[in-house]
């Protein structure tokens, strides 16, 4: 799929039911690197491991687990990420410090690092170009759905390839736990280029959905150029526009994808703060919106509920110009001039009932503006995640 | 129930299915008052019409209707929140400034006034010191239980009566909106020294609990102190000593029964953190962990899932020091050290299928605390809120 990258997906027995568990991804050359990870106070061995290791800005494999956490492990934990390091790098006869680790399940637990080692000779022996598709297999845990995302584009006559795979059903993949998600490319280009526009890419897309309105502990987004390409890097103004943009399409399909997936979801929200003083409170004005579950759970019950959306609005700000906000749901206006806006009943009947809606929340202060993808609230999610036991 | 207050509650016709929605709460002498109100920016036309009245510390009634919370409702609202209250004042020959007004329901509606104008002679013949009762009952909407609490003690030798009656299922009582709550109390106090002893109880209790993270756009909370038990006004240290206490056992019963009956709840938890920073790093701990919705859905589950308790603290402070956080349930050790603790199974099973749960976040930081109560998130929560249409 991507030239100069072998994956490979397989079960070696940490899932009890026997779907697959297992992912490495191995790019044949050394790969420059970039990475965000969880903000989350409590960050998982793996996460801790690669954080030191994405400093050096290079990479070449990554070998990631599903089914256990590996998170609230303690130092045993860390050396257990250690362990599967290791096993992964001598086996690839590459250099330790190039591999990165990612675990995704219950936090708390330890991983059986024994049956990731007997595993690696048939997990690397089967590495191969197509292998992709079963590498995302083994990272899923609740999700429901598969998700992989491709772009390709000429730069400077050269066809460049960015391929996205991702897990998570939101910021948490709350039964798991996890949002993780693995970009590769053969596009040439230097480390410092690619830290930029990775995190940029990063902050409009994973960083701009929520489905639940938490946070989990192993969060990671990896980036792989290994500059299989060849050409010079990619670096000029043009150049850079192009590359960011099939960056920013892989990424916000990846996005999409996990909201759709998300846990007990019905519905994709799009909410669009417009006209706000400063993008911070844009920001916090779409999630306080967002994460509020009578908004939630309005959507799911197919009610254009404009009263809860002001009232999740003014928590944010007590100072807000009420007469100058406006909300609108698709292109139909529902709020305006402080009242309700009558007459388009039939129109937001059709609007509530079909899966993607976008709302429009002008809030007549400025010129700032975010875009926040969300799911609703439904009975479904509250039973997946209720009848989960530890 | 409160020497020189007289009450009533009865059925004007805004609900349609009969049910009361009309109260009148009256001081046969006029009252210190004090109040507390929503800091939405979205504020109900009787919030902003209170608002503006309370600044002279006085009153000698409420006028409360349930059914339309008359929020979002701009300069008509406002003019009908006139009219209710000018109907009130006319017929109980009080100065209008006396009357306060309060709304709780849908938002987006205009009351009927002249549902109010026809009902007030009745409503207001009918008024009675045991009128409390029926008084409660009217301001109820999503409400399952009535929401009374009464203190009596001896100040000075003479006995002082607090009463406080409540509606709402939450910070937000989402299907109607709003908490309300209006404590009538004989003791002889000054304004200033009442609306100081009022915030401090409300701070410790109503704004100390959540059932779904949302705030209204209606909250009220107004005391009427109306001095019928004589004597010298509450003052010295020793006095108010006692008066605060029966203020807040009559505020805290009150929040107790909120939560309690907060919409879809099956346990009421209640998340002590303590040895944090600052009290405010307390207070967003705490919201943090109790508005999560895995933890709230876990506790629903019966399911005393630590690594979502500890992922929801982690998202408040990215410098946690992680290892000296603990975490117990009730008595019962869950996690210290970074790690979980083993053993402890079977309390835990029996913790988890109590009504009343205590949670307690020891931080490591500092000698500061916040608690919170709150409840859990139901498949009802969902059904309750998807299903009502406006």
């Amino acid at each position: 799929m991507v030239p100069g990258f072998l994956a490979n997906g397989m079960c070696c027995g940490i899932k009890e039911d026997g779907r697959k568990d297992l992912s490495l991804i191995f790019s044949t050359e050394k790969a420059t690197a970039a990475g965000v990870f969880t903000k989350n106070a409590f960050k998982a061995a793996p996460v801790l491991l690669d954080m030191e290791r994405i400093k050096r800005g290079e990479g070449q494999a990554i070998i990631v687990n599903s089914g256990i956490a590996n998170a609230a492990t303690g130092e045993e934990g860390l050396q257990d990420a250690r362990r599967i390091s290791a096993a992964t790098s001598s086996r690839l006869k590459i250099p330790d410090e190039l591999v990165y680790v990612a675990s995704t399940g219950v936090i708390g637990h330890r991983v059986p690092v024994d049956k990731i080692e007997r595993a690696m000779p048939e997990l690397v022996s089967d590495l191969k170009e197509t292998g992709i598709v079963e590498a995302e297999e083994a990272i899923m845990t609740t999700d429901k759905v598969p998700k992989i995302a491709l772009s390709k584009a000429l730069i400077d006559g050269k066809e460049i390839t960015v391929c996205g795979l991702a897990k998570g059903a939101g910021m948490i993949e709350p039964r798991m736990a996890t949002m993780l998600s693995f970009i590769l490319t053969d596009a040439l280009i230097e480390r410092e280029t690619l830290d930029k526009v990775f995190r940029s890419a990063v902050d409009a897309s994973f960083n701009a959905v929520t489905v639940d309105g938490c946070m989990s502990t192993n969060d990671t987004a990896l980036i792989l150029a290994n500059g299989k390409a060849g050409g010079d890097p990619v670096r000029s103004a043009g150049n850079l526009r192009i590359f960011k943009s099939m960056l920013q399409n892989v990424l916000s399909e990846l996005s999409y994808l996990m909201v759709k997936d998300g846990e007990g979801a019905t519905k994709v929200i799009e909410f669009c703060v417009e006209e706000a003083k400063s993008a911070a409170e844009a920001r916090k004005i779409a999630y306080a919106v967002a994460n509020s579950n009578l908004v939630k759970t309005a959507f799911y019950g197919g009610d254009p509920n404009w009263g809860r959306i002001i009232a999740a609005v003014g928590t944010v700000n007590e100072h807000i110009p009420v007469d100058a906000v406006k909300v609108s749901f698709d292109q139909v206006p529902i709020f305006e001039n402080g009242h309700g806006v009558m007459g388009y009943e039939s129109e937001l009947k059709e609007i509530m009932a079909s899966p993607r809606i976008r709302v429009r929340i002008q809030m007549g202060m400025g010129k700032k503006e975010f875009r926040l993808l969300s799911s609703d609230l439904s009975h479904e999610y509250v039973t997946i995640n209720a009848h989960y036991h530890t």
